[in-house]
């Protein structure tokens, strides 16, 4: 079933923040969820921190209960995806202005790449991925000029394509992250993507 | 992987607010969780409002676009578990007070029954569930004496157990609902009851 979906919906869109520890989640799963849907999946950088401004939301860790309980959750699905995960409580919440920026500087097919070595630096590695030095290192380590991409980051197309991306994500309905979209419907969480993959398929038939 | 729950755990514990959808998606679930877990689930009935208020939590419907999206997300959900939804936009949110006490005044046996009935008054049909003619009314079509169960759901002891069953879900970590724990290990959501039975069923190994 796709709500306002349609017909003809030819990609699924992945709006994520390299700070989201669930989109850590959903980036991993994302190419088996390409895979079982049977359509490409964009990578669509956005800024976590205004779309929870723009809508009113806020990070679910500033609830003490539910801070303590996606520690356990999030070890818990990691494990059940089978990936490593190690929480960065030395630099959590990180500034993700210019890592989410860096992504908007490179070309469109090579995010998923790029965002990926971002994902592991911080979810991972636990390195600051708010600093420059850490956003550099890691794209090197995935065979980029890590320097020129952060270069570029500052050009202002770049950031006019990350706040684009942000409202038009907020615009869409997003109030959080991972936020996928199958043409106009939302589908919030990467414990969503099953579902998601499977009316894909519903909606190629 | 239990954590804290370790050997010897022999039930799974499911609390829950008959005002709470997604407790209505989990209360249809359990059933087949506490087949695929092996071990029986003790529901506990809790006041949610109660809950927020001990935790700083609120309901995730105060966020505008989270309430949007929840419509979507809660229609797709029960179409998958193939039970019916009508969201009852009339009444809600219901005060639960009544209902929850009424569900500590029924034998602990009986919980599931009388609150399946209760949730499928409000989830189903979109009768005010806080309204004591809606409660007895639904507990009669369930086989009960409505009437005497509402009467027993203003005892002292009555109201002393809901509030007991509320207080020790908030000291155990919990913060919403459905919250299920597997000996210490919360579980939070419809949507880990698959997480759930197979972690019962490796503790039970």
């Amino acid at each position: 079933m796709v709500e306002g979906g349609g017909v003809g919906v030819g990609e699924i869109e992945f709006f994520f923040d390299v700070a989201s520890s669930y989109s850590y989640l959903a980036a991993v799963a994302a190419p088996g969820v390409a895979e079982a849907a049977g359509l490409p999946v964009r990578w669509r950088p956005m800024l976590l921190g205004a779309v929870f401004k723009a809508t009113g939301n806020a990070s679910p860790a500033l609830v003490p209960a539910k801070a303590r309980w996606m520690m356990g959750d999030l070890a818990r699905e990691a494990a059940r995806a089978g990936v490593p995960f190690v929480f960065p409580a030395r630099h959590f919440p990180p500034n993700s202005l210019l890592p989410m920026r860096a992504l908007c500087a490179v070309a469109e097919g090579e995010v998923p790449r790029a965002a990926r070595a971002l994902f592991d630096a911080f979810w991972v590695r636990g390195g600051d991925v708010g600093a420059a030095a850490v956003v550099v290192e890691a794209l090197d380590g995935a065979g980029f000029d890590g320097a020129a991409v952060v270069a570029r980051a500052s050009a202002q197309e770049v950031k006019d394509r990350l706040r684009a991306n942000t409202d038009e994500a907020v615009a869409r309905g997003a109030f959080g992250a991972p936020s996928f979209f199958l043409g106009d419907a939302l589908y919030w969480g990467h414990d969503r993507m099953g579902a998601l993959a499977e009316d894909a398929r519903g909606a190629r038939r």
